[in-house]
């Protein structure tokens, strides 16, 4: 296979647009796609991740495409969004071997199959190994799910278990084996969950946990000009993240609180609900309550702190 | 002032929000932005541009942003669309000044204010000086322009004039004063050009002329299956680029066809649309036909040749 500079970047654009499965739009092939949506509006949103911050040793290069395309599609999902397209950068180094771009192109397109949608343009440049995605969302008539909405008694919940992108790093950077690696290298955006908390009209507010839920809660917090009170015991963590954090010097409360990368949603919603969140099969735990305070606070046995930032 | 890695990357958002003009919009600020559209569809394209190819020395920081935003935006243009957000992903160097940044965020603004919009997102993270534009836009009930309805017989004409960028780079490398520098350094993108072409239902096809005239009559004779006859010297230069071209190496047919920059729109249209075109103000110059043959050629003079194509 050729090198990305020899082959040059038309040929690489109409290798890709061959590639990637065709579905009911115009492009990519022309000076942009088009799209048809649902109702009058449209969700817009872009993330970018790079081999130095987001490619892990053990990952493959479909794997991290894949994993570009989550972490949009995730945004998507915090919003309440149906994703409806996905427009995806590359900037990669013109050494690479052609055969690298195309499986990251191949990982980008299975995670948006996997979202019932499909890749509908993008670029490519020579760079140091960046995607750069933007999703494109449909809320059918849908509110969007905002950060600014929660108020004081409502409950705090999240999606799914968390930790076990931080705890799947450590096992990789410590050889252990037999643990389990797809919270990191083929995290699943919840968009399903992201629709179903949109269409009950439940969650107060909503954000999606990829940079951590102490980042995710002090947004909240700040947007919805509340506090919020977690309970460390109540966060339910990932299978293998009490195993991994034992035998490694991972901290549990790093793993859960600050590392990131678990593509879950941070939601809040009216305590008469909880019986009907239940009911409609959402996989979802209570973690605290939304106070009138200032900011998150979180408790650990006896012990009661501010979430520190590590973001900020 | 602190660099990028100093103020760290959420300080930066929150900055950056503060900064920009605020819209009819929901986000920046959520984990995606929520935009109005008029009808059923969506048009959007992604562009990105960096520091090693796109900022020539004479630029400034300002100028780096304008030229981002304008070349999606002239994406928009090219489809005939009216843009209706922006999203911006940058990827700069830990030790830049912070201030470096916020003039880049307000070139694009300012870009996005000419051409009636708004930056509705984004994204920063550590990189080597790459940004990566998403331009969405509306068609108001429109068709979009594409690449594929040229038909022969059709005209085949670009607005404004060529050459201007390529011209404008050769003279601030050959230290020419007095030259015209504002097709390279703050290009308008052809947005009220499109609509007009598109409310018309003129053009039978379009695209834009950022990456020169050769490429874009090669990818509007591939997408439609048609041939093209243009002679040189209907092609309309820039005031400068006969001086410049005369007074540096840059050759003429380089500036004209092959260089790029010019945010242009080349468009074909059937012929008894002429007098309607020229009627409506519209900025635009014949240049050739279309025809059955296959790809573009260009007549020089005695001489007729194929447009090869410099991005090959």
């Amino acid at each position: 296979m050729a090198s990305l500079k020899d082959v040059g970047e038309r040929a690489l654009i109409r290798n890709i647009i061959d590639m990637i499965r065709p579905g009911p739009f115009v492009g990519p092939g022309d000076d942009a796609a088009v799209v048809r949506i649902e109702d009058g509006r449209i969700v817009a949103g872009t993330d970018m991740v790079s081999f130095e911050r987001h490619f892990p040793s053990g990952m493959t290069y479909e794997q991290f495409g894949w994993t570009a395309a989550a972490v949009n599609f995730s945004d998507m999902a915090g919003m309440g969004a149906r994703p409806i397209g996905l427009l995806a950068s590359f900037a990669m180094p013109g050494d690479m071997d052609e055969s690298s771009l195309y499986e990251m192109v191949g990982g980008m397109d299975r995670c948006a199959e996997h979202c019932g949608t499909h890749i509908i343009g993008g670029d490519t440049k020579p760079g140091p190994g960046i995607i750069v995605g933007t999703a494109l969302g449909s809320l059918d008539g849908r509110a969007p799910l905002l950060r600014s909405g929660a108020r004081p008694g409502d409950m705090v919940a999240v999606t799914g278990r968390l930790g076990g992108a931080a705890a799947a790093f450590a096992a990789l950077e410590n050889g252990m084996e037999g643990c389990s690696l797809q919270p990191l290298l083929a995290p699943i955006p919840r968009v399903k969950e992201g629709i179903a908390l949109s269409s009950l009209w439940a969650a107060t507010s909503c954000m999606d946990l990829s940079d951590g839920l102490a980042e995710a809660a002090g947004s909240i917090c700040r947007a919805s000009g509340v506090g919020m009170e977690i309970r460390m015991e109540f966060i339910p963590a990932g299978g293998d993240v009490p195993k991994i954090c034992s035998e490694t010097n991972l901290s549990y409360t790093d793993a859960l609180l600050y590392w990131g990368g678990d593509y879950e949603l941070l939601f809040t919603f009216g305590r008469e609900r909880l019986s009907e969140l239940h009911s409609v099969g959402l996989d979802f735990s209570v973690i605290g309550a939304v106070t009138d305070g200032n900011g998150p606070y979180v408790t650990d046995g006896e012990e009661r702190t501010v979430m520190k930032n590590a973001r900020y």
